[in-house]
């Protein structure tokens, strides 16, 4: 399914089994050198840069990359590939990423794979961040044991990823958006514009918004105090950690509600596929999913149809770099 | 995956190239024979016992497709094989179905593989009533041209099918149940006996006792008239037609509500798989589909996540026989 794009189609490559995978996100960029067991011999990490634009962020991502390799003692020239695990709409056929909102400058389109590989000197393949963090799960993570899954990447937003039957399920290249569900028709306002979609209570940016409007209608919270005293830009996973672990009511209030939105929409997509197991990851999946597993599992349970036989419900293993191993698993599908 | 069930091995079979359907259904049993292009040979339409226990059931469709047979001028024994859509849990793999408890003493579990391979002399096997009828439609009915479609069967309950990558996709053997996606958390209460589910507002049982609540509480409704006029057991889509045809306001309230959660769990279904096609079929939904489709169509597109191309969304086109072709493809999969 998917294309490569490689600027000098005579030189040699892949004279190593490595691949390289970039994770780009909002906030940085991983990147990684997977061997063929899944083993990560070098990474890197940059910030994103917050301004100029694409071309700026395709520079700091051939950079991330090259460091990584000198990590790993290889040549980005002698990589199988890069696979990239891109925000917005990635299109696997072509290596364009367009409308990734959360990058500088990116309300359009932008051949990435193309600059990449240039870059880079080798081949380039562009999926779906969540998808291939999903994929990494489901081949060398916590859904290893499982031939389907659904992943759910809880962070700024929330994303989902399918594996069925062992293989990515893409739909027309849209599918996974399980953060999008309806979990309240006619309920909370969604970043995306939308109303009642299961992000608009779970994502971190829609708690963060929640939070900020309580304060400023009076209610009393600590959330904001050690966003300013930790110098954070927002309200992070540490932050809504530290504050819970304050005894923080209104932080408390809003996990509860994030719970209760997860369960709910995780259970509609179960309801939906039936798969062997739901993989909870992403900033806040990894920091709280253990932690608030018997409520999350409640929740769920309030929904399933078949509820005598719920799938299994696992934290996603890979940790900061499932992104970057995942993306690196595009040369492997 | 599926298995057939056979008590004599040794016997010939299949010396014809037909296969036979059976679409088990609350109220009636619908046979047919079935070439290899998909024509209709013979059919048969019995009512469902409404007592007695599942062997008479057995017995029921037995007949039901000796009946077809003879009107399609072929002895059940040289059938390929009889194929049944089932409601309740309908095991593939052992031909057991269990808690069909729209069937008549059908609370437990029956081998009716089994006992109809015995009865007909030809190997039987046993799917899901709305999963076979999403099959035919993807096979010979509107869903011909898709390569994946989400199926919507909207009349009692609200069922679901699917068909991803030209393969049906069953889960753990119990996909496709987008009746209970939740639609509203906290919301209606389902026939099911969980809240919010799309069922609670669109199946035509959750509307029947919805329209009795409002029109006990003193709501206007010409709807109870027109059952007891046309001696009718309860509001069949057929009454909810004339209804709304005379101008009945609850009747037009009610739909308009099922339309919403239709719309809305279906854009949900949507943004979780992005499918090529959505084909709405059922009782209600045959007759009500054209009809309700800018409405239904709009409230789509409030909910879906990428909203400039949505999926295509047709009527089921093969009518009352659905059910029945699509069991007999359970001998073509």
């Amino acid at each position: 399914m998917s294309l490569a794009f490689q600027t000098d189609a005579h030189r040699l490559r892949g004279v190593t089994d490595l691949r390289g995978g970039i994770d780009l996100g909002g906030t940085k960029i991983q990147t990684a050198i997977v061997d063929p067991g899944g083993k990560v011999l070098g990474e890197a990490r940059h910030p994103t840069p917050i301004s100029g634009g694409p071309a700026d962020v395709a520079q700091t991502m051939a950079d991330a990359m090259r460091e990584a390799c000198a990590a790993a003692d290889v040549s980005t020239e002698d990589l199988i590939g890069v696979g990239v695990g891109s925000p917005g709409d990635a299109d696997e056929k072509t290596g364009v990423v367009s409308s990734a909102r959360n990058l500088p400058g990116w309300e359009g389109s932008f051949p990435l794979g193309n600059t990449l590989s240039e870059a880079l000197g080798t081949k380039v393949r562009i999926g779906n961040d969540v998808q291939v963090a999903t994929e990494a799960e489901f081949h060398l993570g916590a859904g290893r044991e499982f031939s389907s899954l659904v992943g759910v990447f809880w962070g700024t937003g929330v994303g989902g990823g399918l594996v069925l039957d062992g293989k990515p399920w893409l739909g027309r290249g849209a599918a996974g958006e399980i953060g999008h569900m309806v979990v309240k028709r006619g309920g909370a306002k969604c970043p995306c514009g939308r109303k009642g979609c299961m992000e608009a209570y779970a994502g971190r940016a829609a708690m963060e918004a929640e939070a900020r409007r309580q304060h400023e209608e009076g209610v009393k919270t600590d959330l904001f105090k050690l966003m300013h005293k930790h110098e954070k830009p927002r309200l992070t996973s540490g932050i809504w950690e530290r504050a819970l672990d304050h005894g923080d009511h209104l932080t408390a209030k809003l996990i509860d509600r994030a719970i209760e939105a997860l369960g709910t929409g995780i259970a509609s997509a179960v309801n939906l596929l039936d798969p062997e197991a739901v993989i909870l990851g992403g900033g806040l999946g990894i920091r709280f999913g253990d932690r608030y597993m018997e409520p999350l599992t409640k929740e769920m349970a309030k929904h399933l149809f078949v509820d005598e036989r719920p799938p299994a419900v696992r934290v996603a293993s890979l940790g900061d770099l499932g992104g970057a191993i995942g993306a690196s698993l595009l040369f492997a599908r």
